[in-house]
């Protein structure tokens, strides 16, 4: 077998076999087939596009490329969650805790951030003392007690995935709908849950543009699921805003203890329940998907994943009074009001300007190895279809950073104000499972 | 300028500025763009194409990047001659005498044979003596008086072109016309002449696999020529079956003295004779491609031809008498008669593995540093349309290896006979100038 022949091939849009893909990808990793080969092949990919057997075969290949993790130590419904990545998405945080609540088990791993986006792992170590290196006896005994631990992601997990995807980051090969989902669900299948929720968001700043891509790519990731026997259901959600309010470590820590009391913002709120509803579905559970839902909100009024969610971080030495007491959490030493300079209605807000903001603002790390400011952030006022006055507030900057007129001018950019009024978006646009997609509009509020 | 953006831009099947060329093609040859970069963004042009003006710039990026030979102290008609390359392919070593007989000057540089094709430097090469290392002053001299020289290639000419074609050949993207025009046309353009003939092989084993594609990459190179305000035409000749009946070195130079002498194999001659009537159409030395093969046909019969030859060898420091009397050019130790096992009519011979057997008899190298045996090779008796009898002599292997029985068979098994007669093919499909195709079958006889 040749790397050239199989490059060929794609080229020619023709089928390659579960061997062949085989050799390719551990040919990759074992550094006998170069990055340029490669290059040439995903390119080629991107053009002719992948079967579900070649799908699956690359999945499977990428799945065994490392460890794969067994659950059989945790007893109960064993699921996982997994976000395709946003500005202020700090749903793993609230979802967890209901998650457990509502009689599930979640073992999850967590990455940190780069460049626009936040990671979980990065907001919770802004609770002093808080731990995400946990042994696997500790996630087992955790998981096992309380319902759900979460911890940094372990060095040997799909290392196919990390190489290619770094590969596919600089060649301008990411955005392909086969290879997005075999990225995401070699993840998956190698984490050991037998319920695999996705969050999938969509927006003009995402990797998914449109409701139809989140479909097609949804209808891709249940089928790898299905030849896997894993049960997997997506949630199409909305990326064309921040989520929530809160951009920023400690400060998307208080807005998830606000949604936990059932104070947060309603776009969180509702994300987090009907990610629950879904869930409650997919495990059986509930009968649909709106009961679902409409459990979850009498779950989280009951206040039962608030109580999950302070056992958590004690079990994972985080400090408690700071979460009971989030004044005690990490403050800036600025904070800085935005105000319009016009009146009339938010049209959109540019989610990534957003997250650049927070980045500037300390709040991210644009190299692996810069220090993140967990106080650092921006606090999003006014949202799509809100009516704004001229000099009203529409959103606040944290920072400790001397230079502050950048930061401003990014985030009053990143808000386009019109004079026609402007419709809210929904946070949640539908799911998708093995039955097919359901608008979710009815369910939300 | 990012090479990420442009790989992303070419991807989405938009339009490169000539900037943007110009800094892909620099950035490469400078290795601040690494080889997977360019090989992603080479498959996103195989799949989207460029247009006239990004193949113009790419062509003008590329002759740019190294050294444009002058000829300006040649004085007359400067012509130029290029193959895309097949085996046996001689027909430099007859058509320069012939060109230079007619009136023409080329001062032309040749490369060596890598895998199953020939290089002309190699051919001339088995004369003993013979010089292909001409300093800029000998090759003027030599030019200007008898009309022609043939030299290795200089180092520097066109290295854009020498680096992407090592990616190009090992990330499957050779075989796109853009490419492959804008590659030939560059190393054309920095050679100097005002005139380009381009002999366009089409076969099974060549780039160019059918008539239509072999006009389509006519007509490009044809406008990159008028571009750069240089007159270029092509002739489509056949690559279904070895040129003439001579594929090795010394064999070769035999061949072509006795063609030179008007006692060659037609399809060699024949495909001289168009090539030469095209160039002296081209030039304005004829009215007509017609006429020009009219008189190429009384010129090569007058014996000029061989004059020049002669005269070149001697120039370069060949020796004469080695190709006035044949017989004192190295020998092979072993002439292998190769029958045919089955009666009945040649259908095709497959060219590329006809030149693997003389490659397996020494004639070629594989690698750079392999030494070629000037005597190997193989004669070709039969051609497509012959017809066969059971234990009849197809083909003559010349060798000094050991080892022959691998050679023997594989010069077998290029010939496929058949039970039904097969039609003649012919040496010369037909002429693309800047009017257009002319089929040329009229012209052949």
């Amino acid at each position: 077998m040749r790397m050239y022949d199989l490059i060929e091939k794609k080229k020619r849009g023709q089928h390659l076999s579960e061997d062949e893909i085989r050799y390719i990808i551990s040919g990759y990793l074992e550094d006998t087939i170069p990055d340029y080969q490669m290059a040439a092949f995903l390119m080629a990919v991107y053009f002719q596009g992948m079967s579900k057997e070649e799908i699956f075969a690359l999945t499977d290949v990428m799945v065994k490329s490392g460890d794969v993790i067994s659950l059989d130590h945790i007893s109960g419904i064993k699921v996982d969650k997994h976000s395709t990545g946003g500005v202020g998405d700090k749903t793993s945080i609230v979802l967890l805790p209901l998650m457990a609540a509502s009689g599930m088990k979640a073992s999850k791993m967590s990455g940190r951030g780069l460049g626009h986006t936040g990671g979980t792992i990065d907001k919770l170590e802004s609770i002093p003392g808080f731990n995400t290196s946990l042994t696997n006896k500790e996630m087992t005994t955790f998981v096992n007690s309380i319902g759900f631990a979460i911890n940094g992601q372990t060095p040997n997990l799909v290392p196919a995935d990390k190489k290619l995807y770094a590969l596919r980051d600089v060649t301008a090969t990411v955005d392909h709908l086969a290879l997005i989902a075999s990225s995401i669900m070699s993840k998956k299948l190698a984490s050991g849950a037998d319920y695999i929720l996705l969050d999938v968001k969509i927006g003009s700043g995402a990797f998914v543009k449109n409701i139809e891509e989140g479909i097609e790519l949804s209808k891709i990731m249940i089928d790898i699921g299905d030849s896997f026997n894993k049960q997997v259901a997506t949630v199409l959600s909305n990326m064309d805003e921040p989520l929530g309010e809160a951009v920023g470590n400690s400060l998307e820590i208080i807005e998830s203890v606000e949604t936990l009391k059932g104070k947060g913002p309603k776009s969180l709120t509702n994300l987090c329940l009907v990610l629950n509803g879904v869930l409650m579905y997919l495990t059986g559970l509930q009968n649909t998907i709106e009961e679902g839902v409409i459990a979850s909100k009498r779950i989280l009024r009951s206040g039962a994943p608030w109580e999950k969610f302070v056992q958590f971080v004690k079990a994972q030495n985080g400090d408690v009074k700071a979460i009971t007491y989030t004044s005690l959490l990490d403050k800036a030493s600025k904070v800085i009001p935005v105000t319009s300079e016009s009146a009339g209605y938010v049209g959109s807000i540019n989610a990534e300007a957003i997250g650049k903001a927070a980045l500037l603002a300390g709040a991210g790390r644009e190299t692996k190895e810069d220090k993140i400011d967990p106080s650092a952030g921006i606090i999003c006022k006014k949202h799509v279809g809100d009516s704004v006055k001229e000099g009203e507030l529409v959103a606040i900057i944290h920072t400790n950073k001397e230079e502050t007129k950048a930061i401003e001018d990014l985030v009053l950019s990143a808000y386009h104000i019109q004079s026609n009024q402007a419709s809210k978006i929904p946070s949640v646009f539908g799911v998708v499972t093995k039955e097919g997609y359901i608008p979710i509009e009815g369910l939300e509020n």
